[in-house]
């Protein structure tokens, strides 16, 4: 995929059932992405060296996905100044809140915007990108209106077939 | 401030020793900013209005920092595509968590992009919004590079003082 | 259903099989109820006239059910004087606690009377709603007072079946 | 006070400072409330003649704070098909996180419309009940309307206070 | 079953597959025990009637078993001097820790003793009731004895298989 | 103190502050109790040989007091099968949680009858060794009841001065 | 196992499927290990001269993995001057926190050095150990790297499969 | 101080006061140590280079403290096979369970030996490097023993004192 604006990063390949969502609503906006496991404690300088060089190739943002001890979101802002968002997975006994609070409490200095645990914050986190990639891409922030005019059309949808049911 | 490119929002007045923090990041970066009261409770229609009609002044990114059950990223980021930065606020009873849960975990289409509770957080939303206007302004950009080369300075130096005052 | 008194909303057809054991209760006291699914996030403008225009239909009480950063009781409180249910629906990573938090830590002046999580909050979301009905119903008094009642024999049912089992 | 439509139940008198909160907003709309003091666990069944008295004499609705094990707001649900709002009471070592789980938790069948933890607890109990009163009575709805106005006067105050400080 | 030493009570007959736990330990040890399904919110009055009336009956300890905002065995133990064990339970979107800070966090005055959450407490809750009457039952102190020297042989016995399993 | 009933042992001379509120309680009932210092893990032995003597000195109840990871009460409740009462100590960083699930979360076979976090706790776990003393001591049962009356009589004070105090 | 160098203890059967993920990473290292079930709780003589022989057999690290009131990891601290690993065990209501916060939260003076809970921490006390023993054993040491190698490749094989999946 | 065999690690000079704690023990027990300001965020490389260089300049052990998202630990046990010590550092608004969480949940593979939130845990992190290093250093091994022998007399005095006062 050449060019790719939004990198995902993964710890693991358990986590890409996740991670997968968020590179879904990025092809649906047809925004290119690359998806790369690389883990933050297994393979250090790998994860270091793919932050670092991040700018350099093109790329805008980075979607970080972990468990547990969620290091990988905070150790790739550390590397680079581009913006870094951070998705926790959970699955293991803590559910995720490891994860959270792994990511979200990055001390003054170094941010990770961090989103809702699990599938949810996946999609929000290639939604929150495109916001980011909008403010100078007239085509995609026209596109987020549609899809925001979409999600409304669904609720709306959804309502008037409860009406339907109910009467 | 004419033109500002961020708009910080809070929902009381009390926020704002935590949330001038943030300001105050903004104004080393040079970047101009609006920093208003709006409760997503109180005065639901202005924050609304306020929310909507921001992009169409220039606004880039907005910053919404609130309390307890924090609704007020959330609330904003259903009027916007633009980008949404949370900042949860302490001080009652459950330390600021309600606030975090409140905020970080938007459901799926309406991401709002959550840092740390308190000041850290602030600080870092204000971070986090200049690295998104970095990705168009080479000068921010620079400047961010800097900034990290200052903080590594700085502990640096302390590390330093450190072994001065052992040895 | 014309003239109904209470409005039930959810954000999301998900949350149907919670929400629905409160409407069947409203049903079992024969008290005339609207269930519409509406959005905070995705359609918060139709999420807001409906909350407005309640009273002027003569909707007297509204339960709001949601999931994640719950913030639909909220917001509809914010639109309207009248008194607001929350119930905090799990099914994600936290359990429910995060709606739970998200409903039930509203700051001061807009309050939202929240329940338990999940069916057995949206069962007390309706008989609090017919609680606050009674008060200028004479005949749902009484059916109150019959469902106490009820409530205590099925309990001394299960009592004796119990001691009849043992014995 | 001869007539109070509202009774404030609360375990022991070291809750006092914040279930005031609540009076003084009962007292600003001129609703008439009766405070008292009655354990549920020291005095059950003074506690349990004060709920199911309640009715008889006019009470409409009751408003119970309580801490740690907080059973006050339950135990007077039991007594009463009247509503019951409850104001969990923090102070102890665990926040008020066991008062809010031993309110809000009640089982189907005994309602309990839980409030945040403390002084906002307390102060949009009384708001809640006058919501409830004000189903019945215009005045009370216009002042509710009225103070909401206030309410997004004081935040638009403060907003302008702050634009002016900073221009 | 005449003359029961011990009363357990269970606020609900969902609750019967983990209390029974605590029935089988009693009947182990040849103590007599009644089960009782009363609701501490239900039926409220049964309920105090069946604590304040258990000393007269010869009862000597009550246990309690109860789920969410488990107020059952303080509301027992406000009828009664009797020493009240609690066994929360689990099973809700809490898993149970809703009922332990509803039943520890007792407040200074009257005392419940809480066991773990589920099955193990409710075997401990009957080991503890039977640690109570060994004090004045020479053949009971014997028997937990015996009891303890059981358990400590099948742990040396599963030692020993894993032992040789592993040889 | 010659022939104590009751023994309070404790792990660290910084919980004798709590502690002693159960002594306090104990004295009142003129109920004789023996307090010690001793650590489950700084002196094991001599807490172990504390707890397995303590029978045989006439001991009939241990009340063990103890914060962070509080092994003191399960320590004690593996060598004696007297009733054990625990009390959770807070004060470090996680207020005491850490010592609630230390100890009431006891596997089966080894009960510890668990207290509220601090000195609510180990007056209650005093007030619960006597309710256990009272079973064959007349005298200690009728005092309870005085104690209870006198309890319910200091809220009913407390609530005509709160009546005076308004009206 | 002649000498072994690693003792292995659990307080349950129930913990083995976990507890075998330490012991087969010790088999791969070569490292030879001794599996023990010994109870805090159920047979606390025969735990404590388990720690207290440990060292004079040759051991040198003991792990102890231990669920709910988690204190077999102290207990064993308490009676050697080796150093111990702890492994919190979930499966309960409380999901492993209570093991997590009753090993972790060891007062000053007698350490165990805390792991994730369940499976991965099993894991991690095994590598935990090897590290410790590789300080002095150059073969052990070289093990280790190109375990850490081979994990490294393991990732970039993953890496490269999805690469070449979505290619 | 040449030759150093730990090194402590910390992320700010704030947590000095608490890592202190662990230098002091270090210091009492005659073992050379390091003590560094290194942040896992800010100075990155810096760390890393410090963590990988640590085994050729003779360190045998690292001790990490850092507070919120502490990643410290975790990432300087990426870039070295040392033990690794974590010490979660409170003081946020989470009070250091972020901390915890963080560094406990470490993912199998690359462990760190986390120990109590705050100076306990830095206190106990400095003991469990000695009990490594004591493994072989019969000096240390009998230091320990010694250290052991006077914690116990500690408690002893201390116990002997409180029976003093109460006779």
């Amino acid at each position: 995929m050449a060019n790719p604006q939004v990198l995902i990063v993964m710890g693991s390949d358990s986590d890409l059932p996740i991670m997968e969502e968020g590179a879904k609503v990025l092809a649906e906006f047809g925004v290119s992405c690359e998806m790369r496991i690389s883990s933050a404690h297994r393979c250090p300088r790998k994860t270091a060296a793919l932050a670092a060089g991040a700018a350099g190739r093109g790329i805008k943002v980075i979607i970080a996905g972990a468990g547990m001890a969620a290091h990988l979101a905070g150790v790739i802002a550390a590397e680079t100044t581009l913006p870094i968002i951070g998705v926790p997975i959970g699955g293991g006994s803590l559910n995720g809140v490891d994860a959270l609070y792994a990511m979200v409490q990055m001390p003054a200095g170094i941010p990770v915007a961090t989103m809702a645990i699990g599938k949810a914050g996946a999609k929000n986190a290639a939604l929150f990108a495109i916001q980011m990639l909008a403010l100078h891409d007239a085509g995609l922030a026209a596109a987020l209106v549609s899809h925001r005019e979409k999600m409304a059309h669904e609720v709306e949808a959804k309502d008037q077939a409860l009406q339907a049911s109910r009467s």
